[in-house]
């Protein structure tokens, strides 16, 4: 016998197609909507059919936007020198709140995997040879993760952009801010090392 | 300036509502419905204004249904002389899932609580004197927390049923099955060596 009556049960599946929401936090979550009242409810719903119709990606960068630009390259006081070049959206965001980035984003929208059948052709990289070719740009910043995947992507947009007059710079490898030495691998000891910053300079 | 487009903006607060649910898995969550294709959104905000329509409390007991009654209730088949009282529906499915339970319930919906106002005029308490004055209930079995509230809402029903003929059971107090005993408090080790019991019967 079912445990629990058809809309409800559909509702607790729903949830549990969400990232990182397994059985029983969707049980959870759904058992909560019953108790929230009427709009509570409806504009949850809302939401998501309006996220999904008005949500699209900006025309320059890649970034989310509900118009043809984002507020990112609608922002003139932005510096239009620099850009940082992101795998995703979320990335960009993660920069974007450490507030130490004032320039540019172009998001590729992935990385190069052959693994998964994803070439450089999927990638966001036409519009971003555009934009350097326009060419107000100075200095780009490889802002990429350091995988296998994300190595790839760097590597192969570094020989692209060699034979330019512009900047490339990459995010610096090191150890995290308040973490202790001894949890990082060999790698990322040597890294640090490598890069090491004179304190009184 | 706005981190988040307006409609995702909205979004990320309405899953921030949600139990559980905090800021960033707020933004995590909102950021895949982007991604999920327009027939996965729409089922989902579907769900949401279905449960909210067509859910609503058995009649008798005070379970979830669609309908009047709920499939507890209409199941010929479970023992219609055990009556197993809840705090609420998430405690009704917890037992449940247990497989150990085949009578009937009834849901309270809430415990007394005189610092919250609930007195126990709020509880669902007159269904169940009527269930109880049918006749056929033979047995009531109090599965409350051991919340103080559990305990003044157990009393409470104690008292009220304790002239009528039929045995007043409570859920077995003790050491949790799998947990070391070292864990626990005192009491629950007191109840755990008074309500001892012989192994070889």
């Amino acid at each position: 016998m079912a445990l629990f009556p058809e809309s409800l049960s559909n509702l607790i599946e729903q949830f549990q197609k969400l990232p990182t929401i397994g059985r029983k936090s969707a049980e959870r979550l759904a058992m909560s909507i019953i108790e929230d009242d009427e709009k509570t409810v409806k504009d949850f719903a809302q939401s998501l059919i309006e996220v999904k119709e008005k949500i699209n990606n900006c025309k320059v960068c890649g970034n989310l936007t509900e118009g043809q630009i984002c507020s990112i390259c609608k922002d003139i006081s932005r510096d239009e020198e620099s850009i940082c070049i992101v795998e995703d959206v979320r990335n960009l965001i993660a920069i974007e709140k450490s507030h130490a980035y004032r320039g540019r984003y172009h998001v590729l929208g992935g990385l190069i995997s052959p693994s998964d059948d994803m070439g450089p052709d999927q990638l966001n990289i036409d519009k971003l040879l555009d934009r350097i070719n326009e060419g107000k740009i100075k200095e780009v910043i490889l802002a990429i993760s350091s995988t296998i995947e994300g190595e790839t992507t760097s590597l192969f947009l570094t020989n692209l952009l060699a034979k330019r007059d512009i900047k490339i710079t990459k995010l610096a490898q090191g150890i995290p801010v308040g973490s202790s030495l001894e949890y990082f691998d060999q790698l990322t000891l040597e890294r640090a090392l490598e890069d090491r910053r004179e304190i009184l300079d």
